[in-house]
């Protein structure tokens, strides 16, 4: 079967659609529950090199918060008969080695990874998930960090920039190297499980690739004007 | 004034008494919040060398009830207007070097760091609070491990342990160095705080240092017990 036959081509049949669909769901499902887990993981970890122990919850709510958003991708995959450790395990080395690529040296660039990174992740869930059947629309929807704590972040960013003018180089140069990263993460996501195709399981693969371009360009744009709010460059 | 006034003795008025048993509320816990604190950190960072993801939720899962810990711990601070941050800060310095010393070096450790430490923890706290007055101990009695997540660490480190019986004597003298630096962390804290002689706040700090030390043989008999639960010797 080719995998650029489009709409109108009868040689992909509705069973072939719907078992397409199916499995990219459960990529989708899958990528989001190990991401989330990761991030638990690794916020928790970062939370430790906290300056001041008050901060220093900033990074640890998150990270419970994630924790909660892995919980309810495992409850989606469990209710739609899938096991969560197979959808999860193709996704365990790509986060891994993003998480290695994006190591924060210090405090400072632990919140900004923060910053920069759940932002972007979220939007490309949100992004995808507008295509999909509603109760997996509604099962992402809830994985979203609490405009409260995207408060209290960026609050500590604000602080901490203010404070010392030296970092505003330093981490517009850093949150420069995490956007590139999380881009690069999204289309090799992308483009070597079933996302593409999966997103117009009726569509060619070019139609799914320029829908990720456009993605991604809305992903860049938001990225800039966050950037912005902090006084940065993007 | 002495320390070792006797109950019997006036020179220790009321108001003393009193404020000596408040500083000690604090500084109990203050001593708690950062052990949860820092068991969530420590345990979400261990959870990633789990060698398989359905493992990894068993400590994923404590670290984020830890969280709560050290949230619930923090609103009991707050009730008595005590800021918890100062309240921590004694203890941060104490419970860092514990964690440094007692560092797993692989997943197996791990598991078994937290069956040991956790518990010898929490009776230690348990046994502490039944002399306090009653909204501390219902603040303490919260902070514990659910039987649930206490069965799922059991079964894991048994099953781990019938699986290759060559952890066996690793695990053994891995659990008694976990015992021995807990047990002189709890006499640690005790002797470089205002806890010996808060437990009576009436009493000498003899009087006190005997208490700890039925306390600690306590802690180490269930321990014992604990370890011959897994097949192992203490």
């Amino acid at each position: 079967m080719s995998i650029s036959a489009s709409a109108a081509d009868d040689s992909v049949s509705a069973g072939e659609l719907s078992a397409r669909y199916d499995n990219f769901v459960v990529d989708l499902l899958g990528s989001i529950a190990y991401g989330e887990l990761s991030a638990f993981e690794r916020l928790a970890t970062d939370a430790r090199h906290s300056p001041s122990l008050a901060d220093r919850a900033v990074l640890g709510k998150m990270a419970v918060a994630e924790y909660g958003h892995y919980e309810s991708m495992c409850a989606r995959l469990n209710a739609i008969g899938m096991d969560p450790e197979l959808a999860m395990a193709p996704y365990q080395r790509m986060v891994d080695a993003f998480h290695e690529r994006t190591r924060p040296a210090d405090w400072h660039e632990s919140l900004m990874k923060a910053y920069v990174v759940e932002a972007i992740t979220e939007e490309f869930y949100a992004a995808i998930a507008k295509n999909l059947d509603e109760p997996t629309q509604l099962a992402i929807a809830a994985v979203r960090t609490s405009d409260e704590q995207l408060a209290a972040l960026t609050a500590l960013l604000k602080k901490m920039l203010a404070e010392d003018p030296r970092l505003s180089s330093r981490l517009a140069l850093w949150g420069r190297r995490m956007v590139g990263e999380a881009l690069t993460q999204v289309q090799r996501i992308g483009a070597k499980h079933s996302f593409l195709v999966g997103l117009r399981p009726d569509g060619t693969q070019e139609q799914a690739a320029a829908e990720v371009a456009v993605i991604v360009s809305a992903l860049t744009r938001n990225h800039s004007r966050r950037m912005s709010q902090l006084g940065l460059t993007a």
